[in-house]
């Protein structure tokens, strides 16, 4: 059964998604949607994804959007992942929903409410709204203090204290890479106060080599096409 | 092994959590947590969750927090839940995740924002926000939109066109029913253009009866509390 994964890489969840495949020897075929030509706004994708979002699935006849949705069925589907991704046992699994249903209203709403307002909306064309990145940085670091301080609590390298990383790490941490699109300055203050956050992303950089850099590489030029329209704009 | 429900019915993720105790015959102690003596703040309660929020459940001396995962830990764990309410079935399985997923960002964000911002921010002291009750009523309506034209776009009663309900049409439908809280002409004006919404919510409603009216009887006093909260502050 053919796999399709539409996704850009400049959008985390299309990240994690591209790493998830790659790292387990997943076969599949790769649909860029160019966000900035407005692909993922076609009626021909509205038919993948009706929600005009990024990353989606296509497996055999199978339709699938919302990267966490994915990246569980992959986990599910295809034999050659390791259990640590998604473990069987009911209470490792809630665990792992858990951190990745507070995802959703914490780390990611904060992330992308604050690079949105801060820079990325001038790409598609709209105005910045320097209160809501001021809301949404507040929340990403709120939301990064609880990473560091509770979700790494306990001693081991990944979330939850877990000797081997779940899909829950892809996920947290490629929203937390995002933030190389700013300026390093605003970056390093924002990072800063964290002290197991860097050494996690590292220890899930790690974990997926060479994948993780590889799929990380669109963001140093993503960063200097914002720059460069950031600039033409003002 | 005891359960423990950590609720208040004032919250829509607390009432999906009671009614599906209560519907699959799971024996649980109940505990109440009063958000306006701000038990949900407490060190206590911090020990349940550290993110400060309801519900929460503790399962022997299992803990978990996010109401999404708790309804998926609860139709894993207990025998006696028919298996519609989280199907075995991967596929089947993997779109109830797309619908959780995708009602953390759309109706639950849109809920949210706006019935906070437009009220509910007067009984926790804070000021009401107007610009951000109109972006949570927008996001609101669009996603309402979305469940009546894509999610129950195919014949069956419940979303997914599903014959039976599954843990997504009671985490939604809560989350529908909150605007029981508002004014009665701007409820209807929010759902009077949504054909399928009020009998999908019916459907779920009956599928659960007695339940979700048991657990929804509160919103009735919850909302004249709060109109006289906002008339005692104006």
């Amino acid at each position: 059964m053919e796999l399709t994964v539409y996704v850009n890489p400049f959008s985390q969840p299309s990240r994690a998604v591209l790493i998830f495949c790659k790292a387990n020897g997943i076969e599949f075929k790769e649909v860029t949607i160019e966000l900035d030509k407005m692909q993922h706004r076609t009626p021909e994708y509205a038919e993948i994804n009706p929600m005009k979002q990024i990353p989606a699935i296509v497996h055999a006849d199978f339709k699938l959007f919302e990267s966490h949705a994915i990246l569980i069925y992959l986990a599910s589907t295809f034999p050659g992942v390791a259990d640590h991704w998604y473990p069987t046992d009911v209470r490792k699994r809630a665990k792992i929903h858990s951190v990745l249903d507070w995802h959703h209203s914490n780390l990611r709403r904060g992330s992308v409410d604050y690079l949105f307002n801060s820079g990325v909306a001038i790409a598609f064309g709209l105005p910045m709204d320097p209160k809501a990145a001021d809301q949404g940085k507040k929340l990403l670091l709120e939301s990064l203090a609880m990473i560091d301080s509770y979700w790494l609590q306990e001693d081991g390298p990944f979330l939850l204290g877990n000797s081997q990383p779940s899909i829950a790490d892809l996920a947290l941490a490629c929203e937390v890479m995002q933030l190389e699109v700013v300026d390093e300055k605003d970056r390093d203050s924002i990072l800063s106060s964290y002290k197991k956050i860097p050494k996690w992303v590292d220890n899930t950089k790690k974990a997926v080599a060479p994948y993780f850099d590889e799929v990380h590489s669109f963001l140093p030029v993503a960063k200097e096409m914002l720059k460069e329209l950031i600039s033409s704009k003002q």
